[in-house]
């Protein structure tokens, strides 16, 4: 366990001192891992949405409308079906890579375990840090975002969902991984699909959250580093997906 | 991975099973592992001691004073050297394990690994659970708090000290892991020692930190079973101390 513990260190070192010299290169190797630095999306207005869980109608591929519990500054506001913060763009599942890769230029990697670098983790809230992950034959979202769940006390939520149906996600594990200054925080959860909106995954609290004091512990240079990894947990399923 | 995982879920389904059918019995094993049933221990009064880092001091083996930064109701509050929550005990490192023991009656367990089942997690905060744990020739205690950090929203701050000095604690990491519903959150740390205040660790956020609704997604029937490792994080050091 130490033996792993020092070597997730020695490369988050490796990531941070080749992040001083590449930081104009988005994405490079280090100590054989895929490092992707992430800037953070910036919310060009705040409305605070909370989706109702829509489950029973996610199965049929279309992203469900989602539900404003709270009061929003505008009214024409239409629903949070894009995985972004206060991105109003809904369409067919099929369709949400490209919608990504081009309204958002969200990076897509490949590989089973790749290193997320979050920078400018100072940024007030809201604010959003994402990239798609390409492997096992399905595309997962990382979302990372800085949000004011009691207002003067912002905090971080990391999940990763799939871009499928509720069933697909079921068949994954994913992990996200912290390590920094003798500290490793871990969080292992099947991964939500992101026809469940990614709001509600996060102001359910089902998620890995840590609060600003937590995540400045783990933060090198303003910038976070997460380990991400996925495996299958079950093995029939997704080799019949494949 | 996964397999361990799973081996982790079935072991903590048993401690449930067990829990349920011998909850009068406060200590009991389930697959191989030691289950300690820990109460919570209920504050008399609420006094937020917020304890000043005082690490410079701590060397000489006597609990520092903590100084109180914030308005409390009682004038006469003494300083919060004992760790426990509102205690306001203060005495040398040799006689903590006795007093706590002796005073707050909080058991002391054998073991590299054990599994600490705390009881009544709906209780109010301000609200401790502790148990002691005896383990590669020290004494280790394991405190849970429930604390409103910010006014209205109480959290969870789990941690772990050492008691004994701080560069005795530099010779070991602490892992805690919460397993239950295809989730796990793990924290490692190098323990901290019962000189520098647990009140300081918990306001700085250095621990592992439970919102409630993770707390609730983690609890089974108002418990939540936490599983407790302890391992030397420099060989030789601890060779010479066992």
């Amino acid at each position: 366990m130490l033996f792993f513990t020092q070597c997730f260190g020695a490369v988050l070192d490796l990531i941070h001192l080749r992040f001083q010299h590449y930081k104009a290169k988005r994405v490079f190797s280090a100590a054989g891992q895929l490092v992707c630095v992430v800037n953070p999306t910036h919310s060009l207005k705040y409305a605070p949405t909370r989706c109702a869980a829509a489950q029973e109608s996610t199965e049929q591929g279309i992203l469900p409308p989602c539900h404003h519990h709270e009061a929003v500054h505008d009214p024409q506001l239409v629903p949070c079906t894009c995985p972004l913060f206060s991105c109003p763009w809904e369409g067919h599942l099929e369709v949400v890579v490209s919608h990504l890769r081009q309204t958002h230029r969200i990076n897509i990697l490949q590989g089973a375990e790749i290193v997320f670098l979050a920078t400018d983790m100072h940024l007030p809230a809201p604010t959003d840090w994402i990239i798609m992950h390409s492997c096992l034959g399905h595309q997962f979202l990382l979302v990372l975002r800085k949000q004011e769940k009691y207002e003067g006390h912002p905090q971080f939520f990391a999940t990763m969902m799939l871009i499928g149906t509720p069933s697909q996600a079921n068949n994954f594990t994913y992990r996200l991984e912290l390590n920094r200054n003798q500290r490793r925080l871990k969080w292992e959860a099947t991964p939500r699909s992101v026809l469940e909106c990614v709001d509600s995954v996060i102001s359910d609290g089902d998620c890995l959250v840590l609060n600003t004091s937590l995540a400045q512990l783990f933060s090198d240079n303003g910038s976070l580093a997460i380990g991400i990894a996925i495996t299958t947990s079950k093995v029939h399923s997704s080799e019949g997906e494949m």
